[in-house]
C-alpha cells in the first residue's frame, strides 16, 4: 500500500492555491491518497514567534511579485483577495464540518474556496463560505449553527495541534508518508520522490 | 546586449553553495555575463529584523533535512562545514580585495572557497582563506594586511549596502537585469525566464 500524500494549507496562503491543483494531479498520477488539512498558521507562527511573510517589507513584495510571477508561469489566473491578509479560522471549521459528513464534499469545498479568493478575488467573509458550501449540498443552517460550535471548534483546534505536532510550519507543507516538503516550490522534488521512492 | 545576471550571497549560506555551479553554467548556456556579489546576511537581518533561518527550531531542522536532500537530488556532495553557523565578514573582504586585481580569480576563489566548506566540509577561518587565494597566486603578505585595511572595510560595507539598497533580504538572491529571484530553487524559473526573455 503505498502511503498516502498529507496536503497542510491555510486558506489565506496564495502558495497553496498555486499548488493545490497540482499537487491533486500529481496523487492521481500516482494513485496515491491525497489528505488534505487546513490549518491555521496565525497559531503556528504564534507558537513559533514568526509572523506572516507577506507584509510590507522588501521579501513582503518580492513574494507578491513571486507569487504573480509563478501564477503567470503557471498559466493559473491569480488575483488577490479584495481583503488580504485574512483570517481563515471560519473556513477551517467549515471545512472540518464538511468532512464529518463527506471528505470528498470538504475537498470539493476547499479546492472551490482557494479558487473563489485567488482566482475570483472574493474576500473571505461568512456568506461566501455558507453559500459555496450549499453549492455541495451542505445544508444552510446546520452548517452556520456548527461555525459557533464549540464541538467543531475544538474539533478545528486538535487538527492545527496535530499538524505542529507533526512538524508542520508553513503554508503550504506535503508529507509523502514522513518525508516533509515546504512550498509550491517543492513540486517538482515530490514528483521526483514519488517516481524514485525516495531519493 | 543582454543583461548581465547578478548573483548575492553569503559564504555561510548552503543555499548559496547548491545554487553556484548551476547558476555559472545558466549564465554560460545564454552567454551572459555572471557577476558574483558576497554579502553579509548578519548586516541585512539587523536592518530587517529577521534571523538566521537555519537555528534549532522545526523550521531550522526542516531546511538542514531539505539542504541535503536538494544535494542529493543534485548529485552534489554536501557537508556541513566544521564549525556552523559561522561568520563570513573576513571571505567577503578577500573577495574583494582580490578583486582589485582580477574580477575572474575573484570568482575563481569564491566557488573554490564555498567548495572548502560546504564539500569538504572545511570551517572557514582566515589561514583558509589565505592559503586559498594562494593557490590563485594572491600574494599572502599583501591580503593578509588587506584584511585589516580600513579602506577595504569600507568598500565591503559599500557593497553590502547597495544589495540592500537594490532590494536583497536572502542569499542566495540573483537579478537577471531587474527581476529578482530569491533561492536556489528558482533556478528553473531563471532559465524560463532566460529562454522566454520574461514571463
Amino acid at each position: 500500500m503505498p502511503k498516502p500524500i498529507d496536503f497542510y494549507f491555510d486558506f489565506s496562503s496564495p502558495y497553496a492555491y498555486l499548488m493545490a491543483r497540482d499537487l491533486t494531479h500529481l496523487a492521481q498520477r500516482h494513485s496515491r491518497e491525497l489528505n488534505w488539512h487546513p490549518i491555521l498558521l496565525g497559531v503556528v507562527f504564534k507558537q513559533t514567534g514568526r509572523t506572516p511573510p507577506i507584509d510590507g517589507s522588501t521579501r513582503g513584495q518580492y513574494l507578491r511579485h513571486d507569487i504573480e510571477r509563478t501564477a503567470r508561469r503557471k498559466g493559473l489566473k491569480f488575483q488577490w483577495p479584495a481583503a488580504f491578509p485574512f483570517n481563515s479560522v471560519a473556513a477551517v471549521r467549515a471545512f472540518y464540518a464538511i468532512q464529518q459528513q463527506s471528505t470528498k464534499r470538504a475537498v470539493h469545498f476547499a479546492q472551490a474556496l482557494l479558487d473563489c479568493m485567488f482566482l475570483d478575488g472574493l474576500a473571505l467573509d461568512d456568506e461566501l463560505i455558507i453559500s459555496l458550501a450549499e453549492r455541495f449540498d451542505i445544508d444552510r443552517a446546520g452548517l452556520t449553527e456548527q461555525l459557533s460550535d464549540p464541538t467543531l471548534k475544538a474539533l478545528a483546534k486538535t487538527q492545527v495541534d496535530a499538524a505542529i505536532e507533526r512538524g508542520v510550519f508553513g503554508s503550504p507543507m506535503v508529507f509523502v508518508g514522513d518525508e516533509p516538503f515546504w512550498g509550491n516550490d517543492r513540486l517538482d522534488d515530490i514528483a521526483h520522490w514519488l517516481e524514485a521512492d525516495g531519493f
